[in-house]
């Protein structure tokens, strides 16, 4: 049986259904290692097994058989073990280039659900995000769930893991990069916000939010809501600002 | 055991932990009927416990017990029975003050997921929606992940279920309302929407969106994204027009 734990250790995860498989294949920072498939849905899938590498092995097994080697019940009908590229290129590199090009970050601290994980590469993916960093709270984006609810934007979108908010903004702040705390407080609204420097969009715990010491020294960012709810999940948030960054950078 | 399928059928469903609990202490479309606590949670809510009609039980139990009768394991201590207002307003009376007011109501066709159901009506509520039209082929918003994943807003956001999406359309059109019908391919951009008329958001099905038809005889808006995705969650994609709408009605 596959177990979570046995395998993210590695740098190893699981790579549920065609979406996922297809973000696997464009990936440059991991690679499939074996497939498993259902046999009735071999021939649905004749043209992505076809671009895979040589040396990937393709099993193919009957439903229980395949729930069992998983360990849990499997909709999909596909399922593959990747690994991380040895020579994949350092993710850090890439933020000079979006630095350059005026490009936007994300700065994820203390993000500790799967399902919220997974949707903020979803959004950052989709409004084209460079990267995105997370502190040493934050849960895995590579366990099973956050990889599925990505739509497998985990392994596309380039990320890393760098300590603390503090750490992670003096690495930035070299580059160039303008702090936006996204904050029910915030001290600015997203509606004043213009084009300017590189953004790297610093969101906090979906608890507690960021710490205040941060966001009295940063611009923080607030997103006007009806009154009596400050509630907004932090990956939808997180796609309002940056739906409008990204508005920002194609005008 | 309490069964999804023997509430639902009656008007009655559960609502799990204090979030939810709070929106259906100032729902006025459905009222509590029982709680059930554990008895280390008492104490903590004894301030809403105190605003309970003083006809609903609360009943005490211990965990074991507790699950065995929720049949599901509760992680939130605290669960209530609640039925629908018998002289709740009807939710339709709402949308003409809606309409009179240059406010937004949100349409949902064929929209089957319970995740998807809960986020868009968090998200109608943040932003200030004035009610959530259903479709016949929606599911529940009652069913229990939705009424979690909505914090509760499923209780007090008014919604109503309409036969089919040109049938809402015709008692929206009487009132004045303007149709917004999102789609990947739609053919205004959301960054030119001004401030007009009152307007219906429609939403399409989580794999199919809106019929052709419907969008051809409709304003068609798409939210801009970096290529190679068209791949926004549809509550998501509803939040980022939403909040736009609430900047328009709010400047």
């Amino acid at each position: 049986m596959v177990r979570e734990r046995d395998l993210t250790g590695r740098g190893g995860l699981i790579a549920e259904g065609t979406v996922v498989l297809d973000q696997l294949l464009r990936s440059r920072r991991f690679r499939p290692r074996s497939l498993l498939v259902l046999p009735a849905r071999l021939d649905g899938l004749s043209e992505r097994l076809a671009r895979l590498p040589r040396d990937v092995p393709v099993y193919v097994a009957e439903s229980a058989v395949f729930d069992r080697i998983a360990g849990f019940p499997v909709h999909r009908g596909v399922l593959a073990y990747a690994e991380r590229h040895e020579e994949a290129s350092d993710p850090l590199s890439g933020l000079r280039e979006a630095a350059e090009g005026g490009g936007t970050v994300v700065v994820a601290c203390g993000l500790s659900n799967h399902d919220n994980m997974g949707a903020l590469f979803r959004n950052a993916s989709v409004f084209g995000a460079a990267a995105v960093l997370l502190d040493d709270r934050c849960c895995d984006p590579l366990y099973r769930k956050a990889i599925r609810v990505s739509v497998g934007t985990v392994l596309t979108l380039p990320f890393v893991r760098l300590g603390s908010a503090g750490e992670i903004w003096r690495s930035l702040e070299e580059l160039g990069f303008e702090a936006l705390a996204l904050s029910p407080a915030g001290t600015s609204d997203l509606r004043d916000l213009r084009s300017g420097p590189p953004r790297a969009l610093f969101l906090g715990t979906e608890g507690e939010g960021l710490g205040e010491a941060f966001l009295r020294r940063h611009r923080s960012l607030r997103v006007a809501m009806a009154s009596g709810l400050d509630s907004l999940n932090v990956a939808t948030c997180a796609a309002i600002v940056l739906h409008r960054l990204y508005e920002l950078r194609n005008p």
